[in-house]
């Protein structure tokens, strides 16, 4: 039985040398092998006051550039700004659906010539499904039709959680309105 | 002395597949398992800049929505504010105590119709104990009485450190001091 | 050939402690041993709008205390004030030199009474050799020669991963310029 024990060692040795590349580190090329361990996609929807919606408004200019004010998003693609939301998060794209959370945080608009952001934020979970929080943070080049962020943490539900997050702007009305759908791949869970 | 032999492999599976559960996905009932691989506890003051305390200030409004400004934290629970702080860290809940080190970033004020806030801040360790930063993200729903938030990384002794971090106001006074007791549970060191 | 097999299960044993050892807790004096999985040097530069550069500018002041405004750094070692920015990333110290992407986000002044920034950035990288952003977090006392911040996640080709920078100041022009050079050290890659 000795060819036996060689083999059932040697099956060991690659279970193990298996666990061992994909815990450290790879060559460049295999990274789109990894699955997700958990995925998610939700939406946000963001109102920006105007001076005119204090009702409806779900975030609001709060740092703005010698050249802005707090009610306009700035001239040369509104860069300087500092936004503060809190944004209802749904699981469809309709602005009305009963919220799960809220998306709570901070975009700046950030470059002269173009449209792009730069994101830190955390989404608040709170349904029968989901209880914790996940934070994010990356740059958001706006005018590109998909966006890649990082999952940098969790807590609740999505305990040590992290991964990537691919975003889209799903709609938006003029400079008062937008809704992004955020499709959260974790990589790795806890 | 072949029974021997598949039981030291055996044994040697084991662990090999305990290892493996550990370091990767889990069920979500397991996750109250972990254990911090190190813990800390300690508190941190804020006392902001209302235009008379110039002196003893460690924070300051340094963003507003259109209805505030930079002396007065703004109506509708604060949404919009955005304040900079560097807020002496000590061990115990004394403001007098020696600081070990400074808590250095930024929180935002960030709903409407209630008290919650953004944290995004580094904790600089400065003693004969600790040496290094430990950062800090999260969403702080500051009625609720513990929160948690991201430890999402750290250098010196706290080198590619991640955890959570349970937060609580043990104090506060009208708007101007609060102090936050901080427990640090790091789930992965290095 | 008892032995042999006993030798072969002792080697794995080896193997599968080394890899327990470097992939969790680790006694303090040991995480000098670690080596980065990944390393780049590169360089950004900082032009702050003071008003009269709006053309070379590729940062702003949009935050600022109670005694600041947003178009010269505020008294007091520039306390509270935010700073926004997209700016150039080249592979060497020279300001002409072809970027080879942009650094993105925010620093905030935060020490009343010397210099220390907190930063939160992140590189978006669009060259032949690198596509990806790379995201960090962390506190700056820029009067130190050498300061080490977290790297909290990335995107493409830096696609989760983690690690440390250390950031020196390079160069710096009153209250104009700076150049940062950033030492990225990934210990975690995919």
């Amino acid at each position: 039985m000795g060819a036996k024990r060689v083999s059932i060692t040697l099956a060991l040795l690659f279970m193990f040398l298996a666990v061992a590349v994909s815990s450290s580190q790879n060559h460049k090329g295999i990274k789109k092998q990894y699955k997700p361990c958990k995925n998610l996609v939700l939406f946000f929807h963001d109102v920006i006051y105007n001076g005119q919606n204090a009702a409806n408004a779900t975030a609001a200019i709060v740092g703005a550039p010698e050249w802005g004010n707090h009610t306009i998003l700035a001239n040369q693609f509104h860069f300087g700004n500092v936004v503060v939301f809190d944004d209802p998060i749904t699981l469809d794209n309709n602005f009305h659906s009963p919220p799960i959370g809220r998306a709570q945080g901070q975009y700046i608009y950030d470059t002269k010539n173009t449209f792009t952001a730069w994101l830190a934020f955390s989404f608040v979970l709170n349904s029968t499904d989901y209880q914790g929080s996940i934070s994010f943070i990356g740059a958001d080049p706006i005018m590109i039709k998909t966006r890649d962020i990082s999952v940098v943490g969790g807590t609740g539900d999505f305990f040590m959680h992290r991964g990537v997050a691919t975003i889209m702007t799903d709609a938006f009305e003029g400079e008062v309105y937008f809704r992004l759908r955020v499709d959260i791949k974790f990589y790795e869970c806890w």
